[in-house]
């Protein structure tokens, strides 16, 4: 069953350029980050400061992550951001295809494992299995 | 009295710099953060993350800063940050000098706030006098 | 008679707030650039990498920027910024105004100069006129 | 034969960390970025800004990066990146390892490409064989 994905579309600021006149690759990283924020947006219904107020949810902290550049983009440039998910017991990939008009020019990949608070310790963190209500909204 | 200064020594790198070759202003603010905190710790003989906890100190959070630009820099550059504080009763100005072989290229103020956490509840943080034992280990 | 000014809405994301769970300051600074960029396009029609191809621009370096900070904000808010111009015959002064349902939380100012490519060696860059044609987009 | 490698010293800053009190990841990459750059000015001698201007060279753009997070770290740690590069014809790979106190907490991979200003046109750049002086200033 295929899951749900997003796209947004975002337009490269001349903060994200470095003296070479393109975006400084950290940045796109930071990119990926909110698309996979948005993309668990879309299918919770809820803005992330809410579901992690919502559950005794901890977060997706991040396991491994790469990035693979074949187009460098540059500001003023319009791009598109497409992310998908596969989700695992306890951790989930996420997939993120940056292009312009069309042609791929960034692609990410993200593993995060799912934590939540530590019943014992607050403070502290758990790994803990996707609950399935999560995973459902996410089947379209 | 004269205060306790700070001067340190930075590289300017790529990371700082943006398609015109030259410092993204924004990342002088940072650097002036930065600069302020190693004031802080040369007078009080710890780390910030150290005098957090120590005291029921929330941080001196900035109310009101600027930045004058007489010079740009650009990578590779090895500039000069001097730091120099003066107290009132519940802030501190701290101005930061930014020079380059001696010329004067960028100009910070700050005007922070000193703030504990509040007794009644913690999550909150209100003004508070500065300890006349932290203003004590400015003077020499 | 008055400028045309110009009112944009964001969210704070996770990227741009810091271990206490506001806006890291500099990223305002970054905010309110993108800010003055976006009045400017509206004004010229055009967006900044073009205008800047278009003639012999050389850009607007900032020489005097200063923020005041009433209140945080925090990741999930959505804040409003209006930007709103005056010009002088070789700089122009822009004022940002944050606000999170109409509430004041961080007032920007910039002084900025227009600059052109020197003629007589593209590399480098010196100060000029405002030009008539900028300023007339900006009359309503 | 064994090849130079690099290791720094740096402390994690506030401006570093966000919400959950630790690195944002994509901080990182610009610290991963940074000491690549360092190995290379250790083993060439100069500073990369140098030894830009002093060959036709273009750089060393990204083509793949990755990383990966074993340990979080937080704003006062004192981590050590270690750093060493193995050499194909056009292309080369960067390894770091972050630590502290001896223990890993992020691994980085960086695949980057040797390029060249193109002799047709200085405003484009082309992959080229690294040279064979720069890979013999790696050799010890």
């Amino acid at each position: 069953m295929p899951l749900l994905s997003n796209t947004r579309i975002m337009r490269i600021e001349w903060a994200d350029c470095d003296p070479a006149g393109i975006v400084f690759y950290p940045r796109y990283f930071e990119m990926f980050d909110l698309s996979t924020t948005m993309l668990f947006e879309k299918a919770l219904g809820m803005k992330k400061i809410n579901f992690i107020k919502a559950h005794n949810f901890g977060g997706y902290p991040m396991f491994d992550t790469r990035a693979r550049f074949f187009k460098p983009t540059t500001f003023g440039d319009v791009v598109e951001i497409a992310s998908s998910v596969t989700f695992g017991r306890t951790s989930f990939d996420v997939e993120h295809r940056l292009t312009r008009d069309g042609e791929l020019c960034v692609e990410g990949f993200e593993k995060r494992v799912w934590v939540i608070r530590d019943p014992s310790d607050p403070t502290k963190i758990k790994s803990h299995p996707i609950p399935r209500e999560v995973i459902e909204k996410f089947e379209m």
